[in-house]
């Protein structure tokens, strides 16, 4: 079938024709000691993964994650068109030197924890345009390399608040393609794409992400419900990424039919550590969403055990010098919903 | 006509359909000052503008852009679909907040100085895929907030090379349509899109942009020529931005027809300052190539005085962190082509 779109509101699209050819995430040891420590593709045995630095170490999972996807789709980097990235270090510098290194064009993009939702919405309409045959859409973080760019040095050794995410140490990329690109009949295909606006509740903590972040998430929800009819039983989970425990608990308060929603609802942060890894509200990072959904909900819609997912990634959008000004912390989530379809449908 | 892509070759395409409907540029005391000072639509009497922070400055450019550009075209927030913009802010602080005052749904980017060239690519391509009817594209750049983000603090008073360029206190944005988005009959249109990839010469003086960015200017623009089959000499102007005085003898020895490139080339950073407002090597920023061609090129292009324009918005993809890290400083360009159209051609 043809890739195609069609405009249902202002910021949603419905989507057809654009396939998930694959998928793969890589993380760190912590995350490999989690619940979802089986799901990854690669784990890097420290922080440093033979580089040189923490940002050059996240440059590296961001490599490998783009790397591994088009290992698994037995692709070479000249295949895809353009890579759609992001992450959380000031002027993307683990995305551009990734980039640096696979050498397939890039288009870098920013919205915080939700970058891979950004990266998949852009993708999937850029694919539908006719234009790419294959774009990669991917995103990567750093447990140490945020620390210390956005809160203290690591060495400081804080005691963090209970309210407080824990950036996760990962990355996870999805391949995706048009019919010209080899995507073909029955498979996981992206089916409605939401942008999301910039929602400020004055929330000022930068150590409660999820009670800044669940009012974009509940915003952008509530506009993909209006716009594409879906009930929340239309889905087999709804994917949040990273409102974390906070979070999770205040979206479950702004949205309708709460119980409904709180039946399917998950949420990345929250699935990605145990209750004994001391993480407190739950991991974080514009590579939690991106390593959760590429290696644990794309593998459970491509087995058939679900068929459709909407996943719907979280942004913090403040920066240190915002925060150190006084800003409140704004907002965003993108959100992209995922369907198991058979050729005939 | 009916908007449409074709794949040229990778990370190339033909757009037809995707018409400019406004453009507005916004600068500062110093912009307003140079050769190019009579076509902003807004001068800012100072650094601050009303705010509190350089960085607070730079999100009110941003989003009086906007603003200026929809109020030419008469239309409101709600009649956009997405922006598509960024800026050189750690974490977006401008785009970001901008955003949270003109409520459109936002795609934040991130190719530093290229910015404004990714933004409307990707507007073009995704208008294309007949998903949004209308979207703005836009970049923003404050000459001492960048100051004091990627050099030194304001108050050093350090003396500049004569290769450093000039961050611009500006921003330009561009309102780009479908045929649903009313972009019909004569006029401005997105004729073709190339998106760049990461290149590295090995150049490590952060005061020296220019020598970084030129290969990567010449690596797209060879990539463009070669799946168009244009010539220079289809061009009007082929406008760079931001190689300034040095990027731009380099780029000129990197490219092939030299004479004949020479003889359209203009770039952004060179063409915003006079020789006596000691810029050294001239205007940069993301806001510098978004605001000139918002400013200077598009206008010329509407009135009919140039037909065919070819942009190439070039950007340094280095760090603070990466820079005191040893690193090189890798490069990328992206390209979009435009053309004044006729209805019947």
């Amino acid at each position: 079938m043809k890739a195609g779109v069609e405009r249902l509101d202002r910021g949603v699209y419905s989507v057809s024709g654009v396939h998930v050819l694959e998928a793969a995430a890589v993380g760190g040891a912590m995350e490999g000691a989690g619940p979802l420590g089986h799901v990854f593709d690669h784990l890097v045995p420290d922080d440093l993964d033979g580089t040189g630095s923490f940002e050059a170490a996240e440059a590296s999972l961001a490599f490998t994650a783009v790397r591994r996807t088009l290992d698994k789709a037995r692709l070479d980097a000249s295949d895809v068109d353009v890579v759609l990235g992001g992450d959380l270090l000031n002027q993307l510098y683990s995305t551009n030197f990734a980039a640096r290194q696979h050498q397939i064009p890039l288009y870098g993009l920013f919205s915080a924890c939700a970058t891979f939702t950004e990266a998949v919405g852009i993708g999937a309409l850029l694919l539908a345009s006719g234009g790419p045959a294959r774009v990669v859409a991917a995103a990567a973080s750093h447990h140490m390399a945020a620390e210390r760019q956005f809160r203290y040095p690591i060495e400081l050794g804080y005691q963090r608040t209970m309210t407080a995410s824990w950036t996760a140490t990962a990355s996870g990329a999805l391949l995706l393609a048009g019919s010209e690109g080899g995507g073909a009949g029955d498979g996981v295909e992206v089916t409605a794409v939401t942008a999301g606006r910039v929602i400020d509740f004055g929330s000022r903590d930068p150590m409660d992400m999820g009670t800044a972040m669940a009012p974009a998430a509940a915003d952008t929800l509530g506009r993909h419900q209006k716009a594409t009819g879906r009930r929340w039983s239309d889905y087999d989970q709804i994917l949040t990424g990273d409102l974390g425990v906070v979070g999770s608990r205040i979206l479950a308060d702004l949205v309708p039919d709460a119980t409904e929603f709180r039946n399917r609802h998950e949420d990345c942060g929250r699935a990605l550590y145990g209750s004994d890894q001391d993480v407190h509200n739950g991991g974080s990072g514009a590579g939690c969403a991106a390593a959760v959904f590429a290696g644990w909900a794309y593998p459970r819609l491509f087995r058939g055990e679900m068929t459709r997912v909407l996943m719907v990634a979280t942004g913090a959008l403040f920066s240190p010098t915002s925060y150190q000004q006084g800003e409140s912390i704004p907002a965003i989530a993108h959100a992209v919903e995922f369907s198991w379809r058979t050729e005939a449908s």
